[in-house]
């Protein structure tokens, strides 16, 4: 046996799924919302309202490296990201399951590292962890499926924008594609949009603040700001026109952008994704306090307008590592 | 474009990921809980009591073989591993989110065909695809997720199990395990045995059944029956005895057995998983029809025995394919 407190000199193979488990899972207790959590054949929750579920895989080399991200940022991104589509309905996230598919190979100390960071994120998104699965395969594979409670409201789509409404956001854009941009060429700084690449910050419980104020649409910014608001033109029929003197471009994107082939800066929050804001239409009068409004819903063909025109700059959009 | 009806000749990595979720949940439509289907941030479901959740995650190599199944075989095992989870809680199984990881070399023909065995073995179950996600990875791998109404009871544990009470089945015991022996032998025979490692047929609605007649304790049987009632006499303190003339061994699994090194089939039955029978203790009076009584339920020490005794024979049991 190793000594309390010691890493764990094995691998995953070595110890095998149910010993597995039993780390990932030991102390995990049940509250709130969880009726039963880990160890039976299915957890059980009891939901307020109706139930929004979600589910976002995350694979090795594909959504991140291991060289680049702590195994502990990788348990936290694959929470947030998850949690993150929940909170674009509306809903209170309040419990989550988590598969793991890692090769054999794996120091056991990479999966408790993993482990303490789902369930880091977890506290800090209000979700419990209640259910999971382990098992090997040649690279890391991490599959989130969140729980959500609407609570007695109805959710918020992607198709509910009007025109007449205001576009108006809660968290932060193109962090993380900054980061991927330094990283990608070798570079572990600016220290700050290295890190959102490594652990996005969602605006936890905004989404439902959202909800609450009246939202009429709503999504996160996973694929990019005009990639996701071309869904909601698309399922509201409306056009969405960006202002972008509204968006505030950080330092250390100036930075990466000035530093990287005479960059815009504005392809990094236009086009780049990961780092979960949330965006949604209202009623100019019933934006919530903390959210800027960032644009504004028109009648028109179903498309996404930069300042009244398209955009025609550069891109950062998500495209995942592989070609 | 491909004509309609017409094999498409292309990869994943040449159709994309959106084309390719298209393709998958063309047609989904929402009827029943499903308030709200595939295609915004998450789904919505109405449930009538508690929510019952459980995830499974098969592996390319590990739990299937490409050579060995169809990939409508594995999207239908896929659907019937994690289902069969929430049978096994009593629950009513209502919707399913499904990832897949795929190489990007994957033909599409095969996406398509997995993604019709998904739905084929959703329909048999009786629950309807919510939503999912598709990403690029070394090998397949597939997270299913089943979201289940319990409808007003509570959720029938493995730890309810009382001294007095009989231990009953539904569905079938070591099918695939034999098929396993088989196809890693490089046989193609007894085909009953091959077809069931590939699509395991659960019995489907039974536990349910069984919850309402009050069994109280209930598990699925995925590692094998001795694995599995071990979890059962742990989480309920009891002994657990197993009678073996009750137990229904087929003709394919004798062949198999006398064809293997002079095997015995009852270690098929006691200790094959995969097949995703139901076990449960029910008071000797309230054993639904249809269901077998195969054992009893003993004041003592948590443990399992075959007839009174320790098993000692040989062990089929489930190991997935790497050492």
């Amino acid at each position: 046996m190793t000594p309390p407190g010691a890493p764990d000199p094995r691998t995953v193979g070595e110890v095998g799924e149910f010993a597995l488990i039993d780390a990932i899972t030991s102390g995990l207790g049940t509250s709130g919302p969880v009726v039963l959590g880990v160890g039976d054949d299915s957890a059980v929750l009891r939901l307020a309202g109706d139930l929004a579920v979600s589910t976002d895989t995350m694979v090795e080399d594909v959504h991140f490296r291991r060289d680049w991200s702590s195994a502990e940022d990788v348990g936290r991104k694959a929470v947030a990201a998850c949690v993150s589509d929940a909170e674009a309905m509306g809903a209170v996230p309040i419990g989550l399951v988590v598969s793991l598919a890692a090769p054999a190979s794996t120091p056991v100390e990479w999966v408790t590292g993993f482990a303490d960071g789902v369930r880091a994120e977890c506290e800090k998104a209000g979700v419990q962890l209640v259910g999971g699965d382990t098992t090997s395969a040649a690279q890391v594979v991490v599959t989130a499926t969140v729980l959500a409670d609407l609570g007695g409201l109805p959710p918020v789509t992607r198709a509910g924008a009007r025109p007449g409404q205001v576009l108006a956001m809660a968290g932060r854009l193109g962090w993380a594609a900054a980061g991927v941009a330094v990283l990608g060429r070798g570079f572990r700084s600016p220290r700050a949009v290295v890190v959102a690449h490594r652990v996005p910050e969602p605006p936890y419980g905004e989404g439902r603040v959202a909800a609450e104020a009246g939202a009429s649409a709503l999504t996160d910014v996973s694929d990019g700001l005009l990639a996701d608001l071309g869904h909601v033109a698309r399922a509201s029929g409306v056009t969405l026109d960006v202002t972008t003197s509204a968006l505030e471009i950080a330092e250390p994107q100036k930075a990466v952008a000035a530093a990287i082939g005479g960059g815009d800066p504005l392809a990094f929050q236009l086009t780049g994704g990961d780092d979960h804001a949330l965006v949604g239409a209202f009623d100019a009068d019933r934006v919530p306090s903390g959210w800027t409004v960032i644009g504004r819903v028109l009648a028109g063909d179903p498309q996404v307008l930069v300042d009244g025109a398209e955009w025609t700059g550069a891109s950062a959009g998500w495209q995942h590592f592989a070609p």
